[in-house]
């Protein structure tokens, strides 16, 4: 039989919403234990650089995530790292976390498991991926101003990220497998006026090339099989990004189309005691920063929930 | 006549909000202008010691408001000091923020312009202002484990602070003017049920006397005129919060009773192009981690309305 450990609030990922959510947790005198698949850091720590997160104008991700990891445990949250959380039962009063290695128990979990960006599986992009390949314009679009860049995708957050891009950027290139965006009109019209934007519809990169950095990005033509090489410093994929919810949602958490996990401005989900923050959730915006404060208030609602339901209303 | 200037987006105030925003909206390209009555920083500068903003286990208050004044100024934005908003006239496409040194135009504002605590105006308050004098339980009641801390005040917020308090401190003194709390029946019970907590009826605080920090309350009772000094390593004053709206209620803006900017799971105040992030909003926490993360989807809401309405429905 497995031994059940019990603890105050169990926190599913180390990333940056875990890690605050952990700090104000037990800083609140829960016990707490944080759970994390990978190593703890969440995907900050992949970010080679990072220079919006206020208060760090220039810092890298892995400098950034061990900070908060020392944070957390410096509080006094307990951190479990390469553990992964195979189901979850959060029917009753008590939340059970079944894992690789141990069931836990808890009155409040928050689920901060965050997203996986969906990858173009082409040659060279692992290699050059914080070297040039990026999958977040609003994080990396600002260290390529008046650079070349390219952008991999077609759907709205294609386009969004190349209207963005080409405020910053010499030159933005579009790749696309289509001969038509399946983005809305509106965005699709503004993108074409701009001077600086070349869609090279039905293409697709074959291999991102470069020495320390990317320097070059292979395209073929679907339609006449010509192949060219186009000088760029930058590759942005854009082809979607996936949270980390399957656990949760076969335990009963409510999700949306696409599987984010459907949060109030409190962090609360559907089910009493089990809260949601970060990457994971439908928030609008998947920023550190953002994270970090939607980490904060669901542990303090955890808190409430825990001492006392009527504390917040 | 007085001269306009123009910008693309203005940000009232300097806080952990406004700069989270001004070091967005300046990172996206939007020429940024933040003013603050005071000098930069916001109430984070008035903190003795944070330790609860992830990535900064242990820092002055100072010291991180400084990083962060330094972080948005290096993105770019510009920020004026002891420059007092006046007016706002929102109706327009342009938004014109008159100060008290000029006009000012841009299509979007942020209005982050915080709160101020209500002081109890008892001698030795303000003298030990962040060396046993506080504000807020969440921020500093950790600094109090195992100690004996005196909260004033009799409303939800005091007994909230006092049932906090009480999971940490040695013993915690609550002293109320009434021989009855103004809160919640589930909560006062919840109170009532700690060993450690005890309430001092129809009493006030006279004087907070201390050496470099604060080591005595001097408290008087109202009916029976006894005087007491009882040894306290803390006082905790809890009579409430005001935000800094009026200007922003005066011009349209809409406003919570108490005052506060109701915003929505985005930062939209009701008026199109008007954004409020922080201390000044209906948010359910305050603390500077969930100012930043206002204060980064504020900016990047206003980007996307300056820019394309359309971007985010």
């Amino acid at each position: 039989m497995v031994h059940m450990e019990t603890w105050d609030l169990i926190i599913i990922g180390a990333g940056a919403a875990g890690l605050a959510a952990g700090i104000y947790g037990s800083r609140s005198g829960l016990k707490t234990l944080i759970l994390d698949e990978k190593l703890a850091g969440g995907t900050t720590a992949d970010a080679p650089i990072v220079e919006n997160y206020p208060g760090f104008p220039f810092v890298t991700g892995a400098e950034l995530a061990d900070k908060k990891v020392s944070h957390a445990k410096k509080t006094g949250a307990t951190i479990h790292e390469l553990e992964t959380v195979v189901s979850l039962d959060l029917k009753g009063e008590k939340k059970i976390v079944k894992t690789s290695r141990a069931e836990y128990e808890a009155p409040a979990i928050i689920i901060a498991s965050g997203a996986h960006y969906r990858e173009a599986e082409v040659k060279g992009e692992k290699e050059f991926r914080g070297r040039g390949v990026s999958y977040c314009g609003v994080c990396d679009g600002p260290f390529f101003k008046g650079k070349r860049v390219l952008v991999i995708g077609g759907g709205n957050s294609a386009c969004i990220t190349t209207l963005y891009l080409s405020g910053l950027a010499a030159a933005v290139f579009v790749v696309h497998r289509r001969d038509a965006f399946r983005a809305e009109n509106a965005l699709v019209k503004d993108l074409e006026s701009k001077g600086n934007v070349k869609v090279m519809w039905n293409t697709e990169v074959k291999e991102i090339k470069g020495d320390k950095v990317v320097t070059t990005a292979v395209v073929s033509d679907y339609q006449t099989g010509a192949i060219q090489e186009l000088a760029i410093d930058g590759v942005f994929v854009q082809i979607g990004e996936s949270p980390n919810s399957q656990v949760a949602k076969e335990s009963g958490v409510e999700v949306e189309d696409g599987g984010c996990i459907k949060i109030d401005i409190r962090q609360h989900t559907n089910i009493p005691g089990v809260f949601a923050a970060g990457d994971v959730t439908n928030y609008p915006v998947r920023q550190i920063g953002t994270a970090v404060g939607q980490g904060i208030t669901a542990a303090l609602e955890a808190y409430a929930y825990i001492k006392r339901p009527y504390y917040r209303k």
